[in-house]
C-alpha cells in the first residue's frame, strides 16, 4: 500500500465486497443483539450512545460502509449505488458530528435499493417519516441540521463506528439493546453459538421463573465464600 | 440603551411584542422542522439536546420568551399573563440547569391562556400529565426537582435558547426533528420557500422510490469524478 | 467500626434490614415522584440521567441495595436471595459504568422472588423482554455489554446511586419524572404530606383551568414589584 | 430585511462595524471576567466549556465575528482581512464541532493584523506554537483535526458563541475565569461600574482577611433567621 | 426523626461536629489520594469530574460540609463561621450546577478562619487570585457566573458530593489524582494501612526499576495460564 | 480464522509483531501531531477526549497494544513483558471506563523496559509521580480508582482506541494537539510527506508574518466570489 493509496482512502469506492454468507445472515437475524454479542465472546459492540429512532427498530444484514466528512452527506448518495438487496449501511464520520446526514429522501432511495436499515455515528432527520416508512435507523442524535455535498469521503473501506470496527460485508445486527458487528468470516459459527446459547437460556429462564436462585443454578455459593463474602444477620 | 436599562434586563417584562403575521404562522405550521430549517437557509436550529417529552409532540406559534434563573421558576408565572391564544413559550436560563421548572399546574395555566406549547433549555416534570393534557413540551431534561420563586428574570426580552437566538414574536416550529426559529419579519417568505421545497421533494421522493439514484438525479457523477473519486473493482 | 469492618464493606451481605412500614409504602405508591419529592422538602432525588426503559414504567417499594464492581454482576445474584415480595432493588457501582449488568434472566429471577423493579446506575439489556415481562427498570444506559462474575461487592449496605443516598429499607418511588428516595423512618409522614399536597393541587388545577393566574393565586404581584420587576409597554 | 438577505446570512461579510469606544475597551481591560460579568448585571457570560489553551491567556478587545461551517475554516481567512489592530475574533459554528479550525499559520496572520486573541466554539491545534507566540485562544477543544475550505459562512454578523450573543464590535473580555461579552454601547458604563465594584471589593477583602465574617459584613444574620435557619448544638 | 426535622434539613446548621483525630489527620496528610483510597479498601473516591484549579493543589483535613441551592451561595457565608483552623470545606448542591459559588472574597474569609481548602461539586471563579493566595480548590468547573443569596441550604449535614458520601468531621484528602473521603472513626487505622502500603510500594518500585516484571513479582504466570491466556509466536 | 480463534481474542498475546521501520519512527518523531495527521491525508486521529497528563508530554514510537476489561489492569502486566526499547503502549478497553488502570509502579516497570509513553482510553493515577519520572501519558481521565487483576484481555491484537484503529507495530505520535496513528507500512512515506509539508509551512508562516493574507496567498478571492460571498459596506 503506497501513500498515494492512503491519501485516496478519502475518495475511494470499493465496488466488490465479500458479503457474509446469506444463510448465516438469515440465521443471525433470529437472535437479539445481546445474545449475538455473547456468542461472539463479548466483543463487537458499538457504544451505547447509538440508539434506535423508534423502539421496535431492528435489522440484520451485511454492511456497506460509508466514511463521511462532518456536515457533508455526499457519500451517502455514492453509497446508495453500492447497496444490494438485504444490505445495511454503516456510516462513520471523520470527526464527531451530530448533523442530520440522512432523511426521508435518502431513506426512500436506500429502501428502493433493498436496504434494510442504517447505523450512523451522527444525526438523522425526518424521523417521523422514517418510522412511517418502517425504515430502521440507529443514530447518535436526531437533528434537523442539513448537510452539504462538497467533500469526498469513501465507500466500502473499513470504518470505526461508535467504537466498533466494521469491514464491508460484516454482519451488523441492531435492536433496542444496541448494535453488534460480526466479522463476515465468522457469521455462521457465531449464529450456531447464538442458537446454542438461546436454547440454554430457555431452560435457565424456566428454572429462574420457578424460583431457583442463580446462586444455586450456577453453583456460586462456594466461590463467593472463597472470595470472602460474609453474611451478617 | 443606558446601563440602567441593561441592569434591568433582569427584571423586565415587555407587554407589547410584535408577533409574526398569523397567516404566516398558519402556513408554517403545515411544514416540518427540517423543511423550515432548509427554507431558512440552514440557520435557526436549536441544539439536538432539546427533545420532545412524547414522540408526537409538535407545535408552531409566535414566541413569548422567558429568561429564568437556575432553580427558580417565578418568571413562568409572570410569563403566563403575557400569553395570547396561539402563542408558544420559549424559556432560557441564565446558566445551565436541568431543574424541573415546569409541571402540570403551570401547563394547565398556560393551556387555559391558549398556549400551544413550551420549549425550555432546562427540565420539566409531571410529564405523564402533560402527555394526557396533550400539552407539547420540548426540553433538555425530565427532572422532578422543584423550583423556588425568589429571583427576577425577564419576560419578552431576546434570549439564547439551546444555541438559537429567539426574539419575542418570532415563529417557533417544533417537532420530533427538533426546534427551529423563524424571525417574525421573514415568516411568510420562509413559509413560501418551505412550500416550494416540499413540492419539489414530492417529485424527488417518487423518483427515488422508483429506484433512480441521487447520483443521477442531482448530476453528481461529474463533480465527484472531478473531486477525485475513484472506483475500485 | 474497625478497619476490618470497612474493608469488608466490599464483601458483606446484610440479611436483616428494616423495611419501611408496608402501609406507608402502599400509601406512597399512590403518588408520583414529583409530589413525593416536594413532600420530602425537595430532597432525595436521583440525577435525571436515570431514565425508565419504557414510558409507563413505575414502582414503589422498600429497597434492597447492591454495590457492584464495574463490568461485574455477581452481586446481583447474591441480592436475589435477599429480595422479599414487594421489594425493589437499587444497584450502585464503585465507579462509572454503562455495562449491561441486568437482563431477562435476572429479571425472571427477581420477579419470581416478588421484586417490583430495579434502579441501576449503570446499563441494562434485553429491554424488549423486560417490557414484555412488565418488569420496570430505571437505568443510566441500555447496553448489551455482558458482565463477568468475579469480584465481591456488597448487598444491603448504604449506597450512593445517581447522586442520592439510599439505605436498605428506604422507600424508592420511580416513575417517568425520575426516582426519589424516602428514608424508611419518614415514610408515613411523607405519605401524609404528599396526600395533603395532592389535595391542594387538585383545587389549584381547577382554578388554573378556569384561567386564574398564578400571579393572583399565589399573591405574587406585590413581592415581584418589591423585587423590582418593571412592566414596559 | 428580505428573505434574500437572510439566505445570504451565510455568505456575507460586513466590512463596516461599530467598534466599542477604545477608551472603554482600555478601561475594561483592567478588570477580570468575573468583575465585568457582575458589573453587567450577571449577564453576557459564555458557557464554562470554553477554556484557555494556556493558564495565563487573557485579552480584551472589540469583536470581529465569524460564523463557520463544521469542518471548514474558509471564513477564518476571510475574517483576517477584516481585523483591525486591537480586535479580537469570536468564531461560532452552525453546528457543534470540535474540529481544529485554527492553528499557528492563521495565528501568525491574525497577529500580523494586530489581533489580540480568539474565542472559538470549536477546536484549535498547534497549541504549543500558539503559547510560544503568546497568542491567547479560548476554545471548546484542542484537536489536530484539519479543515477544508469549501463552504461559505459569514463574517461580522451577530453570532451565538457558547450560549452568548455577540454582535460585531462588542467588547469581549477573556481570562482564566471564562469569557464575557459587553455590548459596545454599554462599554464605558460597564467599565465604570466594574471600577466601582473593584474598589468596593478591595475594602471587603481587607475586612475578610482580618477575620470579619460575611454574616456580619453583609448583615445576613437577620434575614437568615427570618428564612428559618436553625442552629443546632 | 420527625418530618419536621427532615423538612428542616434545608435550613439547619450543626455547630458541634466530631472531627477526626488530629494525629490521624496529620498522618493521613503524608499520603497521596491513590494510596489512601487503596488503604480504605478501594472505596470513598469522588468522581473524576472534580479537578484541582492548579496542578499542585493539595490538602488534607476534617470536613465542614455545606449543602447549596443552585445559583445561590448564601450557605458559604454561614459555613465560614463554623470553620476551625485546619478544616476543609466540602460543598454539594441540591442539583447539578456549574455556577461560580466561590471566589477570592470567600477564599480570603475561609483562609482567615484557618481553612485549608475547598471541594465543591459546582463552579468557582477568581481562580488566578486563588492560585496566588495558594488556596487549593477542587471543583467541577471554572465559571465566572455569580450567585444570589436567597435560599436556605444547610451546614454540617451529611452530603453526597460528586458521588461520595461525606459526613461532617470526615477526613478529606485531595491532590492531583482526585479526592477521597475517610470516615472520621477510621482515620488512624486507614493512616496506618496507608503507611504499610507505601513502605511496601517502595520495595516494589525498586524491583520494577531493576527490570523485574509484575508477572514474576506477583506470581501471575500460573493464574494467567489457568485463566486460559495463550501466547502466540 | 475459526470461531475458537475469535473467542480467544480475549486471552491472546502475540509475541511477534512487525514494528515500523526505526528510521521512519525517528523521522516521524521530528514532527507534531497536526503535521503528521495532515501528511496522512487527515486520517488516523484519536478523539480529543484523550489529553496529556502534563502540558509538554510527547512521544513517538511503535505500538504495543493492550485490550483491557473494565476495572481490571491484569493485561498491563502481561504487556510489560512484550515491550521493547522505544515502544509505546496503546491501551483500549472493552467498554467505557475511567478507572485508574495505570500508576507509578507500572510506569516504573514500563520505563525500565524502555517504554516511551502510554495512550489509554481510560484513567490513570499517581500523575504527579509520572510527571516527575517524565513518563508521558495521554488519557481520558485522571482517577485514583484502583483496579483488580482477574479477567483476561489481550496483548498485541488490533484495538480501537478513542475512535482510532491501532495495529501492533503502528507508529503512534502524541503531543499536546492529540494522538495520531500511522500504519507501520506507511511510516516512512508519511514522514517524508510531513517533512515536505513542514518546509512548505515555514515559507507560508514568514509570508503571513509579513502581513500577507491567506485570501491572496491561497488565491481564494475568486472561488469565494464564485461561491457567492458578498461584501457589504
Amino acid at each position: 500500500m503506497s501513500i498515494t493509496h492512503t491519501l485516496q482512502q478519502l475518495g475511494v469506492v470499493h465496488r466488490n465486497i465479500t458479503r457474509a454468507d446469506p444463510a448465516a445472515v438469515e440465521k443471525l437475524s433470529r437472535f437479539g443483539v445481546s445474545t449475538v454479542h455473547e456468542a461472539l465472546g463479548r466483543l463487537g459492540l458499538m457504544q451505547p450512545s447509538i440508539r434506535p429512532i423508534y423502539p421496535d427498530a431492528r435489522f440484520c444484514g451485511p454492511a456497506v460502509t460509508v466514511l463521511l466528512q462532518p456536515g457533508d452527506n455526499w457519500m451517502m448518495h455514492v453509497a446508495a449505488e453500492q447497496i444490494q438487496p438485504g444490505d445495511v449501511v454503516v456510516a462513520a464520520c471523520t470527526t464527531d458530528s451530530t448533523d442530520g446526514f440522512f432523511g426521508d429522501l435518502l431513506a426512500t432511495s436506500f429502501q428502493a435499493r433493498g436496504c434494510k436499515g442504517l447505523v450512523i455515528d451522527g444525526g438523522v432527520r425526518d424521523v417521523r417519516d422514517l418510522a412511517v416508512m418502517n425504515f430502521p435507523v440507529f443514530s447518535r442524535a436526531i437533528h434537523a441540521k442539513g448537510c452539504i455535498k462538497s467533500t469526498l469521503g469513501s465507500v466500502n473501506v473499513p470504518v470505526v463506528c461508535a467504537g466498533a470496527m466494521v469491514h464491508p460485508g460484516d454482519v451488523v445486527i441492531a435492536d433496542i439493546d444496541g448494535v453488534v458487528v460480526v466479522p463476515a468470516s465468522l457469521a455462521m459459527q457465531v449464529a450456531d453459538a447464538a442458537e446454542k446459547r438461546e436454547a440454554n437460556e430457555t431452560d435457565k429462564r424456566a428454572r429462574f421463573a420457578r424460583g431457583e436462585l442463580g446462586l444455586d443454578m450456577y453453583a456460586m455459593r462456594e466461590p463467593l465464600a472463597k472470595a470472602g463474602l460474609r453474611y451478617i444477620d
